[in-house]
């Protein structure tokens, strides 16, 4: 097991990467203040996994709720069945929230932790890639709204973050590429070496080698660690780095409708995006694009937009993001591999020339 | 005017108290960072005072939303409008919320300022007596579900609170008296000095006299305030304290159902059972007991339950409160007038059969 520190001054807390944690009756309970706990799950991870968790929580009272699971449903009527669930059983101040799922049931979970009786504790256990190396970090909490997705949320640590990396052996496969999106992520906004490890690893990864898996999620919970420490709420610009490909991203899942396509592809295409914005403004080479490209197709990521987004919609799309500053749109874009900046001092008409490109090479070929 | 600060570190803010200040375009604009805000109010206090509010704020683009009010409102339905209104008009991370309007305003629009884009700034302009001396001071924010009451929220400091009493002189007589509720549990927690000014001066309160309003309203933000800096986040008991009356109100309120009482109406009835619990504990005189009743009974406020509230089931409804902590009942209970308690340590016979009592008294005689 190897164990890091997200450090938050006194709301530090440790992540705990390893196989067969789930199944630890000594490591959950040093995290458990009361004598209750509720764990949010979905249907399918629960059926894997609660009854080992649960078997591993013999000191506490334990209920559970099940939620639907994907992003269409990470909404404030999911977040109050949290919440009802929570009053039905009488859960008060002292209690535990545990999310046990991805990245829909830990931010649901954890915002439903940080607002139940203005705030009660938290663990994460995420199950997913995706979430092990994103939402294990950071404490951002929330759902979406119907007219913007994490438009409605607040910043809430949890007490840790256990991530068993044996729950990947069930993952999906488009969702292993998913969180191989955000990893490849981590590279291309600060640690070159991590890159270059993933264009030489990243076939061991897609075979699931649980070594490789656990170096790649531990130096990403670092890599997101170290921005988070400098930047927690998001008020510097620095976390903002972590935004890499997610504005372009989110107006793909906005544009589609949420669930249609996973977030991780969406931020996979959307940083082939900002890398080609990033070439198109004379900042990094051509090749530096084609390497980020290349990993992420290997990484089975989609680098093409889906047909029917023209620009003057994914435009409208983008300024309502909220990394927008008094309507500013400020990217992520890149200096280099490894070399990436937050700006909104770049030439628009290259970002209209580039979605332009993008939405005709989405157009079926008639 | 005069001003005075609540004192939390970093979140410390200042209080505004005095008349023609909802006009005044200097004091409101050194509070808002950016160039946009969202007032949000409802129809009745907009039609008073939105119009003096807007021409007060010509250098900032405002929009406004328009909530339903009442108990019953302060819902995530009711949240969610404003996260509406303020995705509609593109409001980013650098806007202001502007809660006009009195206690369920101010709480809704607290919540959606604290989870809004996980937090935008804030400003608190308290219409009524009982949002003035109460939701003014300490950051409590949020809504009701529908198995209690204030049990979905935020801590979330406004950056300032302007209350203009010129606002009291169209207050209906009933929530005049709701505050006053409030305003006599400062005395009787912490201040005799108070609760003995209040005695002298309660005629005085009740014909709306500006210089004794002003008075009461400094003297409670200022007690609210002190409790507030000892224990921001309600964790090292202290601030409990506040909660005097509110475990036997809540549990009326939600008998009845939100909104057939006013919140200070059930909080008055539930100092005097507050009080009568403690004289039965042979904590206070019978005296004591009179002279808070008496008090109570001068501000308009109901001293006897609706009827129907069997023992049992507001037991049941007290246990659901949140001031519970693992299944323990803990009350705010009173040593002398001007000496409260929490403790969870008083003979509960002693509580049950003066809920009998009282539920006996309420019934119509046969």
């Amino acid at each position: 097991m190897e164990t890091l520190t997200v450090q938050l001054a006194e709301r530090s807390y440790p992540i705990y990467i390893g196989t067969r944690l789930l199944q630890d009756p000594d490591l959950l309970k040093r995290y458990v203040r009361g004598h209750r706990i509720m764990v949010a799950s979905n249907d399918t991870v629960a059926a894997r996994y609660m009854p080992s968790l649960i078997s591993a929580l013999p000191d506490f009272y334990v209920d559970t709720v099940i939620l639907p699971d994907g992003e269409q449903f990470k909404t404030l009527e999911t977040l109050n069945a949290v919440f009802t669930a929570l009053l039905e059983k009488r859960h008060d101040r002292g209690t535990t929230l545990i999310a046990l799922g991805g990245g829909v049931i830990g931010d649901i979970t954890g915002f439903a932790a940080a607002s139940y009786q203005r705030g009660v504790d938290f663990i994460q256990i995420p199950t997913t890639l995706l979430a092990q190396v994103d939402s294990s970090v950071g404490g951002k909490t929330g759902v979406n709204h119907a007219l913007g997705k994490n438009m409605i949320g607040a910043f809430h640590q949890p007490r840790c973050a256990i991530i068993d990396t044996d729950t990947l052996k069930s993952l999906p496969d488009k969702e292993l590429s998913a969180g191989l999106a955000e990893v490849i992520k981590y590279g291309l906004i600060g640690d070159l070496a991590l890159f270059e490890w993933l264009e030489a690893n990243l076939d061991r990864l897609m075979r699931r080698d649980g070594a490789a898996l656990a170096h790649c999620i531990r130096r990403s919970c670092e890599s997101k660690a170290a921005i988070v420490a400098t930047d927690e709420r998001e008020q510097s610009g620095q976390r903002a780095l972590l935004n890499l490909g997610h504005t372009f991203g989110h107006a793909i899942e906005t544009a589609l409708g949420y669930g249609a396509w996973l977030h991780g592809e969406a931020v996979g295409c959307g940083m082939v995006m900002a890398a080609t914005l990033s070439h198109r403004l004379g900042w990094i080479a051509n090749g530096d694009v084609h390497r980020a490209g290349n990993l992420i197709v290997r990484a089975g990521l989609p680098t093409r937009l889906p047909a029917g987004i023209t620009r003057e919609r994914f435009l409208d799309l983008m300024r309502a993001d909220k990394k927008s500053i008094d309507g500013l749109l400020r990217l992520v874009l890149l200096r280099g591999l490894g070399d990436a900046v937050v700006t909104g001092d770049f030439d628009f008409d290259e970002l209209e020339a580039m979605l332009e490109d993008y939405d005709r090479e989405s157009r079926p070929r008639g």
